[in-house]
């Protein structure tokens, strides 16, 4: 193997391949990325076994980043190959085989001699296309993971709640987490020849949503099977592991009618909230909202520590509520809705409530109040 | 206790205080911040019981920025007190004592009330001034931190050399640090009517260099005696306890005469040495480098590894020299220097070497040699 290469293209391909790389793994071959030359094209591959990466870099005739003198292959460990291409001082790298597995990478006076690994020892990973295909718009998917997967489950006993549902069926994508005290829903008129019903775990979505762009123009391609979930974008194959598992049916606990009805600033609400959060009972922040018509009254308290109490301006309609929920969920939820204003939806002082933006109900925000002893 | 203060101007005065405290003290009372209003002056004091700050505010006419309605002290944990006056979304804020320890801290529509501890239990804190005083310049101040405080040393079995020796003596003020395998010292002209021969523990210099301006128009007064050092600038009292012990005198291990000197960009050698830190032996970067007149070669080696070699550009002159060094340690070294250039001045390949500023001969940077086995 022997070829050079742009430097950002090469360390920019690097960053991408390796957020499926898991440093530390038991298995040492995956430690390292793959590099390929073959044909012409730079195949750069990560993997930790649940997620992998591939990523593949072109000459362009237009704007030369690439020639590869000889084929061959390479598996070097990520965090030595990251270090140096990053450091070297130069526009253009050289990277060749020079015996066996050892590895030299050269730019401008400095050359380094890598100790790599025997690449045929490296998993061989399937990155064939599964047979349904949806296909969403990038900024539209950042958008359905930035509003739902804070939602997921942190917790391992459930493990089908550690990913955000998404289900295609009746001219609707629907897309939910829940980690059963909380629950985010995006639904979106979508019509597609396919149906589904895969829940992706919350990591692939954090690193998808990390290697893509926000690109209104660029949309990206979605395969699936019931096992595996590859994304193409931009020469990027992006695959991972499903959640195994059927996703509890949410609809039926979601409240559709409402007997009070608070309309506030969005950004005043999460501010007062944070404010509260100084107090911690339990290492939980429970706050305590009581409305009326006259007067809306955020409180906090802590025998130990002391309170906090805030008027809230907003338009409550409907009987007087005195109601105790976890601050950080309120927050996290008002924070994935958009706009000025929120309305949080009640029908009972121990019934679930909804945050709703008003000018989008594709998005809703559900959180369950918390029991208080006060 | 009731006064009202401007937010900016207390927060700035609670983050400069905290710097003093830890928040993790067995001694409760020190966990906290002193508040007191007193004679139209608002005092507040945090101590770890090495360093100790106070900051006064005032009501400037001209700038209304504190109204004390009534004397009294407070003594409020510090993580609530910075976070609650952090949040609050008013440019004015109200403090008052409303039952025995308990405050309320109010701005806008949200108010906090605290449990505070007794302010009679925090200890008396003597920031009377020592007799020595003498005068720097702040923004020279932070350049003697900035270039010697890393060399001191992390290791306790020699306290002393812990922080960073101020000598002033025969009309010049000089500041040495090492660990015994490297120095800084910077050395001044300084007229002063008193001597002195201190050591100020490093810790103490980080947090006043993070509470000082790089001002070049202002000056910060230092009182001394054996036991304390007290800071007085801009309202802010800061006090530490100066290390105990005699600092040994080094000056006969700096090499005087030298046999070879390179002459080298400094930005390079930063860059070049940095791109060798991959490699580490023993969890140590040991850089060679090979000097003739011909050519400069910095080299790094580890059998797992692998390895760099970089060619250097630079001057050198006098017989060839194969000389081996902690990376880590030069780099620091030079990244301690200003100008575009560094002088290397060797005497010998097992003898300590300097690194000079050919245009500032106040500052230098001595190294250990490492002895390797390759």
């Amino acid at each position: 193997m022997n070829f050079t290469v742009s430097k950002t293209e090469l360390n920019n391909a690097l960053q991408t391949v390796s957020h499926a790389v898991s440093q530390n793994s038991p298995q040492a071959p995956l430690r390292g990325i793959k590099i390929e030359a073959k044909d012409g094209i730079l195949i750069l591959t990560g993997s930790d076994s649940d997620i992998s990466i591939r990523k593949e870099l072109r000459n362009d005739p237009e704007k030369p980043v690439l020639n590869i003198i000889e084929d061959g292959a390479a598996l070097i460990e990520t965090k030595y190959l990251l270090d140096i291409v990053r450091k070297i001082d130069s526009e253009e790298i050289r990277i060749e085989i020079i015996d066996g597995t050892l590895t030299k990478l050269s730019g401008n006076h400095a050359e380094f001699k890598i100790n790599g690994m025997k690449p045929e020892n490296y998993p061989n990973i399937d990155f064939s296309k599964p047979n349904k295909e949806f296909v969403l718009n990038q900024g539209l998917f950042k958008e359905i993971i930035a509003q739902t997967n804070f939602a997921t489950s942190q917790k391992e006993a459930k493990p089908v709640l550690t990913g955000v549902n998404f289900i295609i069926r009746d001219g609707k994508l629907e897309c939910t987490a829940t980690d059963s005290y909380r629950l985010a829903k995006k639904v979106l008129p979508y019509s597609s020849e396919i149906e589904c019903n895969i829940t992706i775990p919350s990591r692939t979505l954090n690193e998808i949503n990390s290697i893509i762009l926000t690109d209104e123009t660029k949309d990206i391609s979605i395969y699936l099977n019931d096992r595996k979930v590859l994304f193409i974008t931009d020469d990027i194959l992006f695959q991972s592991k499903l959640l195994d598992g059927v996703y509890p049916d949410t609809n039926n606990l979601i409240p559709r009618e409402f007997t009070r009805v608070l309309k506030i600033s969005r950004h005043d609400l999460i501010s007062a909230i944070d404010r509260t959060t100084f107090i911690k009972n339990d290492n939980m922040t429970v706050d305590r909202l009581e409305c009326s018509q006259d007067e809306l009254v955020l409180t906090n308290r802590n025998q130990e520590i002391g309170e906090s109490r805030e008027v809230l301006i907003g338009e409550f309609t409907g009987e007087p509520l005195d109601i105790s929920f976890s601050g950080p969920y309120l927050m996290s939820a008002a924070k994935a809705l958009r706009g000025n204003e929120v309305l949080i939806q009640f029908t009972g002082e121990m019934r679930p409530f909804i945050l709703a933006d008003p000018n989008d109900d594709s998005i809703m925000q559900l959180v369950l109040p918390v029991r208080t002893y006060n």
